[in-house]
Protein backbone atom coordinates (compact mmCIF):
# COMPACT_ATOMS: atom_id res chain seq x y z
CA UNK A 1 0.00 0.00 0.00
CA UNK A 2 2.54 2.41 0.89
CA UNK A 3 5.12 1.78 -1.87
CA UNK A 4 1.88 2.18 -4.02
CA UNK A 5 1.62 5.68 -2.59
CA UNK A 6 4.85 6.78 -3.27
CA UNK A 7 4.76 5.37 -6.78
CA UNK A 8 1.64 7.50 -7.26
CA UNK A 9 3.64 10.36 -5.65
CA UNK A 10 6.50 9.97 -7.61
CA UNK A 11 5.01 9.62 -11.22
CA UNK A 12 2.82 12.72 -10.18
CA UNK A 13 5.87 14.75 -9.35
CA UNK A 14 7.70 13.47 -12.21
CA UNK A 15 4.42 14.98 -14.54
CA UNK A 16 4.39 18.25 -12.47
CA UNK A 17 7.91 18.33 -12.95
CA UNK A 18 6.98 17.43 -17.07
CA UNK A 19 4.44 20.55 -17.03
CA UNK A 20 7.06 22.85 -16.02
CA UNK A 21 9.70 22.23 -18.11
CA UNK A 22 7.33 21.99 -21.19
CA UNK A 23 7.15 25.87 -20.28
CA UNK A 24 10.62 26.45 -19.70
CA UNK A 25 12.23 24.19 -22.63
CA UNK A 26 9.52 23.38 -24.64
CA UNK A 27 9.71 19.41 -25.73
CA UNK A 28 12.19 19.21 -28.04
CA UNK A 29 15.16 20.62 -25.71
CA UNK A 30 13.61 19.56 -22.14
CA UNK A 31 15.66 16.17 -21.37
CA UNK A 32 15.33 13.26 -19.10
CA UNK A 33 18.14 14.68 -16.98
CA UNK A 34 16.14 17.62 -16.48
CA UNK A 35 13.30 16.22 -15.29
CA UNK A 36 15.48 14.14 -12.36
CA UNK A 37 17.03 17.29 -11.56
CA UNK A 38 14.12 19.01 -11.13
CA UNK A 39 12.04 16.57 -9.04
CA UNK A 40 15.17 15.50 -7.60
CA UNK A 41 15.58 11.74 -8.08
CA UNK A 42 17.93 9.83 -9.78
CA UNK A 43 17.79 9.28 -13.84
CA UNK A 44 16.95 5.71 -13.26
CA UNK A 45 14.58 6.42 -11.09
CA UNK A 46 12.30 8.10 -13.67
CA UNK A 47 12.67 5.06 -16.00
CA UNK A 48 11.49 3.28 -13.03
CA UNK A 49 8.23 4.75 -13.35
CA UNK A 50 8.57 5.76 -17.58
CA UNK A 51 10.17 4.19 -20.87
CA UNK A 52 11.02 7.61 -22.59
CA UNK A 53 10.34 11.24 -22.52
CA UNK A 54 7.67 10.59 -25.35
CA UNK A 55 4.96 8.30 -22.87
CA UNK A 56 6.29 11.07 -19.92
CA UNK A 57 4.35 13.81 -22.33
CA UNK A 58 1.86 11.52 -23.36
CA UNK A 59 0.70 10.74 -20.10
CA UNK A 60 0.89 14.36 -19.10
CA UNK A 61 -1.25 15.01 -21.38
CA UNK A 62 -2.99 12.03 -19.93
CA UNK A 63 -3.41 13.45 -16.60
CA UNK A 64 -4.99 16.61 -18.12
CA UNK A 65 -7.89 14.89 -19.44
CA UNK A 66 -8.45 12.74 -16.23
CA UNK A 67 -8.98 15.93 -15.20
CA UNK A 68 -11.40 16.71 -17.78
CA UNK A 69 -13.43 13.51 -16.96
CA UNK A 70 -13.25 13.88 -13.04
CA UNK A 71 -15.28 17.49 -13.46
CA UNK A 72 -17.39 15.69 -15.95
CA UNK A 73 -18.38 12.70 -13.59
CA UNK A 74 -18.76 15.46 -11.11
CA UNK A 75 -21.13 17.66 -13.06
CA UNK A 76 -23.46 14.75 -14.51
CA UNK A 77 -23.64 13.57 -10.74
CA UNK A 78 -24.44 17.16 -9.87
CA UNK A 79 -28.42 18.20 -9.43
CA UNK A 80 -28.46 20.76 -11.91
CA UNK A 81 -31.20 19.94 -14.88
CA UNK A 82 -29.51 18.06 -17.80
CA UNK A 83 -29.84 21.19 -19.24
CA UNK A 84 -27.13 22.90 -17.02
CA UNK A 85 -25.30 20.15 -16.65
CA UNK A 86 -24.92 19.66 -20.68
CA UNK A 87 -23.95 23.39 -20.96
CA UNK A 88 -21.29 22.64 -17.89
CA UNK A 89 -19.54 19.86 -19.32
CA UNK A 90 -18.94 21.28 -22.76
CA UNK A 91 -17.14 24.23 -21.14
CA UNK A 92 -15.61 22.18 -18.70
CA UNK A 93 -14.03 20.11 -21.78
CA UNK A 94 -12.85 22.90 -23.82
CA UNK A 95 -11.39 24.99 -20.86
CA UNK A 96 -9.62 22.76 -18.12
CA UNK A 97 -7.97 21.54 -21.00
CA UNK A 98 -6.89 25.19 -22.28
CA UNK A 99 -6.34 26.31 -18.63
CA UNK A 100 -4.10 23.55 -18.31
CA UNK A 101 -1.78 24.35 -21.15
CA UNK A 102 -2.06 28.23 -20.49
CA UNK A 103 2.02 28.05 -19.48
CA UNK A 104 3.32 26.69 -22.34
CA UNK A 105 1.25 27.62 -25.01
CA UNK A 106 3.74 28.49 -27.36
CA UNK A 107 5.75 25.17 -27.09
CA UNK A 108 2.14 23.18 -27.41
CA UNK A 109 2.69 24.04 -31.63
CA UNK A 110 6.30 21.83 -31.30
CA UNK A 111 4.92 19.39 -28.85
CA UNK A 112 2.16 18.43 -31.44
CA UNK A 113 4.80 18.64 -34.28
CA UNK A 114 7.20 15.82 -32.19
CA UNK A 115 3.99 13.85 -31.19
CA UNK A 116 0.97 14.37 -33.74
CA UNK A 117 0.18 10.59 -34.79
CA UNK A 118 0.26 9.54 -31.02
CA UNK A 119 -1.95 12.32 -29.58
CA UNK A 120 -4.42 11.63 -32.36
CA UNK A 121 -4.70 8.15 -31.98
CA UNK A 122 -4.35 8.50 -27.94
CA UNK A 123 -7.69 11.24 -28.34
CA UNK A 124 -9.77 8.18 -29.66
CA UNK A 125 -10.19 6.67 -26.31
CA UNK A 126 -10.18 9.93 -24.30
CA UNK A 127 -13.31 10.93 -26.61
CA UNK A 128 -15.16 7.45 -26.03
CA UNK A 129 -15.25 7.84 -22.50
CA UNK A 130 -16.58 11.51 -22.58
CA UNK A 131 -19.01 10.60 -24.48
CA UNK A 132 -19.90 8.04 -22.14
CA UNK A 133 -20.69 10.72 -19.64
CA UNK A 134 -22.37 13.10 -21.83
CA UNK A 135 -24.90 10.08 -22.84
CA UNK A 136 -25.61 9.73 -19.28
CA UNK A 137 -27.23 13.41 -19.06
CA UNK A 138 -28.49 13.41 -22.33
CA UNK A 139 -30.37 9.96 -21.45
CA UNK A 140 -31.28 11.39 -17.71
CA UNK A 141 -32.77 14.66 -19.62
CA UNK A 142 -34.29 12.17 -21.93
CA UNK A 143 -36.16 10.53 -18.74
CA UNK A 144 -37.59 13.51 -17.58
CA UNK A 145 -38.69 14.73 -21.13
CA UNK A 146 -37.12 17.84 -21.50
CA UNK A 147 -34.73 16.04 -24.38
CA UNK A 148 -35.85 14.27 -27.47
CA UNK A 149 -35.88 11.04 -28.04
CA UNK A 150 -32.75 9.56 -30.15
CA UNK A 151 -29.78 7.35 -29.22
CA UNK A 152 -27.90 9.25 -26.18
CA UNK A 153 -24.82 7.50 -27.10
CA UNK A 154 -24.86 8.63 -30.86
CA UNK A 155 -26.09 12.40 -29.75
CA UNK A 156 -23.26 12.33 -27.07
CA UNK A 157 -20.53 11.46 -29.21
CA UNK A 158 -21.80 14.03 -31.83
CA UNK A 159 -21.69 16.33 -29.11
CA UNK A 160 -18.51 15.94 -28.46
CA UNK A 161 -16.84 15.84 -32.01
CA UNK A 162 -18.88 19.76 -32.40
CA UNK A 163 -16.73 20.67 -29.51
CA UNK A 164 -13.31 18.97 -30.20
CA UNK A 165 -12.18 22.10 -33.01
CA UNK A 166 -12.14 24.28 -29.47
CA UNK A 167 -9.64 22.09 -28.14
CA UNK A 168 -5.98 23.35 -27.77
CA UNK A 169 -4.59 20.89 -30.42
CA UNK A 170 -6.63 22.78 -32.63
CA UNK A 171 -6.15 25.78 -31.67
CA UNK A 172 -3.29 28.86 -33.10
CA UNK A 173 -1.16 30.14 -30.04
CA UNK A 174 -2.88 33.22 -31.04
CA UNK A 175 -6.34 31.59 -29.98
CA UNK A 176 -4.65 29.96 -27.17
CA UNK A 177 -4.00 33.20 -25.67
CA UNK A 178 -8.07 34.70 -26.24
CA UNK A 179 -9.54 32.63 -23.32
CA UNK A 180 -12.99 34.91 -23.79
CA UNK A 181 -13.64 33.93 -27.50
CA UNK A 182 -12.93 30.35 -26.81
CA UNK A 183 -15.64 30.19 -23.76
CA UNK A 184 -17.74 32.29 -26.03
CA UNK A 185 -17.58 30.18 -29.14
CA UNK A 186 -18.07 26.90 -26.87
CA UNK A 187 -21.06 28.32 -25.08
CA UNK A 188 -22.49 29.10 -28.61
CA UNK A 189 -21.90 25.75 -30.03
CA UNK A 190 -23.42 24.11 -27.19
CA UNK A 191 -26.74 26.41 -26.99
CA UNK A 192 -27.14 25.35 -30.64
CA UNK A 193 -26.44 21.53 -29.83
CA UNK A 194 -28.88 21.91 -26.67
CA UNK A 195 -31.39 23.47 -28.96
CA UNK A 196 -31.04 20.89 -31.22
CA UNK A 197 -31.29 18.28 -28.37
CA UNK A 198 -34.81 19.77 -26.54
CA UNK A 199 -37.84 18.81 -26.93
CA UNK A 200 -40.03 21.19 -28.85
CA UNK B 1 -4.03 37.75 -71.50
CA UNK B 2 -2.81 35.17 -73.09
CA UNK B 3 0.50 35.24 -70.66
CA UNK B 4 -1.70 35.37 -67.48
CA UNK B 5 -3.44 31.92 -68.92
CA UNK B 6 -0.20 30.75 -68.73
CA UNK B 7 0.51 31.75 -65.44
CA UNK B 8 -2.32 30.02 -63.90
CA UNK B 9 -1.57 26.85 -66.55
CA UNK B 10 1.50 26.35 -65.11
CA UNK B 11 0.53 27.06 -61.59
CA UNK B 12 -2.03 24.32 -61.98
CA UNK B 13 0.62 21.85 -63.33
CA UNK B 14 2.87 22.74 -60.34
CA UNK B 15 0.12 22.10 -57.76
CA UNK B 16 -1.02 18.86 -59.50
CA UNK B 17 2.59 17.85 -59.50
CA UNK B 18 2.92 18.39 -55.81
CA UNK B 19 -0.18 16.32 -55.36
CA UNK B 20 1.31 13.52 -57.14
CA UNK B 21 4.87 13.83 -55.47
CA UNK B 22 3.30 14.20 -51.96
CA UNK B 23 1.34 11.12 -52.24
CA UNK B 24 4.70 9.58 -53.78
CA UNK B 25 7.90 10.74 -51.48
CA UNK B 26 5.87 13.06 -48.89
CA UNK B 27 6.29 16.62 -47.33
CA UNK B 28 9.84 16.34 -46.58
CA UNK B 29 11.70 13.94 -49.08
CA UNK B 30 9.64 16.27 -52.10
CA UNK B 31 12.21 18.79 -53.58
CA UNK B 32 11.61 21.33 -56.14
CA UNK B 33 13.87 19.23 -58.62
CA UNK B 34 11.42 16.94 -58.26
CA UNK B 35 8.68 19.13 -59.25
CA UNK B 36 10.43 20.86 -61.95
CA UNK B 37 10.87 17.25 -63.81
CA UNK B 38 7.54 16.18 -63.24
CA UNK B 39 5.96 19.11 -64.62
CA UNK B 40 8.69 19.63 -67.62
CA UNK B 41 10.12 22.74 -66.29
CA UNK B 42 13.05 23.96 -65.33
CA UNK B 43 13.85 24.72 -61.44
CA UNK B 44 13.97 28.52 -62.33
CA UNK B 45 10.48 28.37 -63.56
CA UNK B 46 8.72 26.89 -60.95
CA UNK B 47 10.65 29.82 -58.29
CA UNK B 48 8.72 32.17 -60.71
CA UNK B 49 5.39 31.28 -58.98
CA UNK B 50 6.98 30.31 -55.79
CA UNK B 51 9.19 31.06 -53.20
CA UNK B 52 9.31 27.72 -51.51
CA UNK B 53 8.44 24.34 -50.94
CA UNK B 54 6.41 25.50 -48.22
CA UNK B 55 4.75 28.06 -50.30
CA UNK B 56 3.79 25.51 -52.57
CA UNK B 57 2.60 23.27 -50.17
CA UNK B 58 0.01 25.47 -48.88
CA UNK B 59 -1.01 26.77 -52.18
CA UNK B 60 -1.51 23.27 -52.80
CA UNK B 61 -4.20 23.24 -49.90
CA UNK B 62 -5.62 26.06 -50.31
CA UNK B 63 -6.75 25.01 -54.08
CA UNK B 64 -8.55 22.37 -51.88
CA UNK B 65 -10.22 24.88 -49.88
CA UNK B 66 -10.81 27.00 -53.09
CA UNK B 67 -12.93 23.82 -54.18
CA UNK B 68 -14.85 23.68 -51.05
CA UNK B 69 -15.41 27.14 -51.63
CA UNK B 70 -16.92 27.07 -55.14
CA UNK B 71 -19.03 24.07 -54.17
CA UNK B 72 -20.45 25.73 -51.06
CA UNK B 73 -21.05 29.08 -53.17
CA UNK B 74 -22.96 26.24 -56.02
CA UNK B 75 -25.52 24.60 -53.23
CA UNK B 76 -26.06 28.21 -51.81
CA UNK B 77 -27.29 29.15 -55.13
CA UNK B 78 -29.31 26.30 -55.87
CA UNK B 79 -32.92 25.59 -55.79
CA UNK B 80 -32.92 23.27 -52.69
CA UNK B 81 -34.22 24.29 -49.80
CA UNK B 82 -32.26 26.25 -47.04
CA UNK B 83 -31.82 23.12 -44.66
CA UNK B 84 -31.39 20.63 -47.60
CA UNK B 85 -28.44 23.15 -48.85
CA UNK B 86 -26.91 23.57 -45.16
CA UNK B 87 -26.89 19.58 -44.82
CA UNK B 88 -24.76 19.57 -48.38
CA UNK B 89 -22.76 22.13 -47.12
CA UNK B 90 -21.77 20.90 -44.30
CA UNK B 91 -21.03 16.96 -46.25
CA UNK B 92 -18.98 19.01 -48.98
CA UNK B 93 -16.65 20.80 -46.23
CA UNK B 94 -16.26 17.86 -44.97
CA UNK B 95 -16.13 15.61 -47.76
CA UNK B 96 -14.32 17.22 -50.30
CA UNK B 97 -10.99 17.82 -48.42
CA UNK B 98 -11.63 14.22 -47.43
CA UNK B 99 -11.60 12.91 -50.72
CA UNK B 100 -8.92 15.27 -51.95
CA UNK B 101 -6.52 14.10 -49.49
CA UNK B 102 -7.07 10.36 -49.83
CA UNK B 103 -3.96 9.36 -51.90
CA UNK B 104 -1.83 10.49 -49.76
CA UNK B 105 -3.61 9.75 -46.02
CA UNK B 106 -0.19 8.31 -44.71
CA UNK B 107 2.18 11.52 -45.62
CA UNK B 108 -0.65 13.71 -44.06
CA UNK B 109 1.43 13.52 -40.79
CA UNK B 110 4.31 14.37 -41.74
CA UNK B 111 2.55 17.47 -43.56
CA UNK B 112 1.03 18.67 -40.65
CA UNK B 113 4.27 18.09 -37.99
CA UNK B 114 6.41 19.97 -40.41
CA UNK B 115 3.72 22.96 -41.54
CA UNK B 116 1.57 22.61 -38.63
CA UNK B 117 1.52 26.44 -37.07
CA UNK B 118 1.27 27.65 -40.67
CA UNK B 119 -1.87 25.71 -41.76
CA UNK B 120 -3.39 26.96 -38.54
CA UNK B 121 -2.93 30.01 -38.71
CA UNK B 122 -4.12 29.83 -42.39
CA UNK B 123 -7.61 28.18 -41.27
CA UNK B 124 -8.67 31.29 -39.87
CA UNK B 125 -9.47 32.89 -43.29
CA UNK B 126 -10.87 29.64 -44.94
CA UNK B 127 -13.41 29.09 -41.58
CA UNK B 128 -14.36 32.55 -42.14
CA UNK B 129 -14.76 32.46 -45.81
CA UNK B 130 -16.44 29.50 -45.21
CA UNK B 131 -18.82 30.32 -42.38
CA UNK B 132 -20.01 33.44 -45.09
CA UNK B 133 -21.35 31.26 -47.48
CA UNK B 134 -23.16 28.99 -44.46
CA UNK B 135 -24.69 32.94 -43.55
CA UNK B 136 -26.14 33.99 -46.45
CA UNK B 137 -28.03 30.21 -46.57
CA UNK B 138 -29.22 30.79 -42.39
CA UNK B 139 -30.34 33.98 -43.35
CA UNK B 140 -32.68 32.57 -46.82
CA UNK B 141 -33.44 30.03 -44.20
CA UNK B 142 -35.19 32.49 -41.63
CA UNK B 143 -36.19 34.84 -44.06
CA UNK B 144 -38.67 31.87 -45.55
CA UNK B 145 -39.45 31.44 -41.58
CA UNK B 146 -38.05 28.01 -41.58
CA UNK B 147 -35.07 28.74 -39.12
CA UNK B 148 -35.20 30.43 -35.89
CA UNK B 149 -33.96 34.55 -35.42
CA UNK B 150 -30.39 35.17 -34.62
CA UNK B 151 -27.49 36.70 -35.75
CA UNK B 152 -26.92 34.66 -38.84
CA UNK B 153 -23.45 34.75 -39.01
CA UNK B 154 -23.12 33.70 -35.48
CA UNK B 155 -24.73 31.09 -36.17
CA UNK B 156 -23.23 30.09 -38.75
CA UNK B 157 -19.54 30.24 -37.42
CA UNK B 158 -20.63 27.69 -34.89
CA UNK B 159 -21.82 25.11 -37.61
CA UNK B 160 -18.10 25.66 -39.40
CA UNK B 161 -16.75 25.00 -35.98
CA UNK B 162 -18.99 22.51 -34.97
CA UNK B 163 -17.77 20.22 -38.30
CA UNK B 164 -13.83 21.61 -38.15
CA UNK B 165 -12.82 18.45 -36.30
CA UNK B 166 -14.31 16.39 -39.08
CA UNK B 167 -11.30 17.90 -41.81
CA UNK B 168 -8.40 15.80 -42.48
CA UNK B 169 -5.87 17.79 -40.29
CA UNK B 170 -8.07 16.21 -37.01
CA UNK B 171 -8.23 12.85 -38.19
CA UNK B 172 -6.02 9.45 -37.76
CA UNK B 173 -4.69 7.82 -40.80
CA UNK B 174 -7.30 5.20 -39.65
CA UNK B 175 -10.05 7.44 -39.94
CA UNK B 176 -9.00 8.77 -43.43
CA UNK B 177 -9.64 5.43 -44.34
CA UNK B 178 -12.96 5.56 -42.88
CA UNK B 179 -15.21 7.74 -45.43
CA UNK B 180 -18.54 6.39 -44.37
CA UNK B 181 -17.68 6.12 -40.79
CA UNK B 182 -16.96 10.43 -41.68
CA UNK B 183 -19.59 10.86 -43.55
CA UNK B 184 -22.20 9.53 -41.31
CA UNK B 185 -20.69 11.47 -38.12
CA UNK B 186 -20.81 14.41 -39.94
CA UNK B 187 -24.11 14.00 -40.66
CA UNK B 188 -25.35 13.65 -37.39
CA UNK B 189 -23.88 16.65 -36.11
CA UNK B 190 -25.61 18.87 -39.44
CA UNK B 191 -28.69 16.97 -38.07
CA UNK B 192 -28.06 18.29 -34.56
CA UNK B 193 -27.24 21.77 -35.72
CA UNK B 194 -30.29 21.69 -37.91
CA UNK B 195 -32.35 21.16 -34.96
CA UNK B 196 -31.26 23.78 -33.27
CA UNK B 197 -31.26 26.26 -36.25
CA UNK B 198 -34.89 24.73 -37.43
CA UNK B 199 -37.93 27.42 -35.85
CA UNK B 200 -39.82 25.04 -33.57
Amino acid sequence: MRATVQTKEIRDAILDATDLLLSRYGYKKMTIDDLAREVGIGKGSVYLHFSSKEEIVLSHIDRIVERVKEDLEKIAASKASPEVKFREMVLSRVLIRFDNVQHYTESIDELLSSLRAKVIERRKQYFREESEIFAKVIKEGQGTGIFSKGNPSEVAVSAVFATNSLLPSSLSTQELGERGHVRKRAIAIADLLLNGIKES
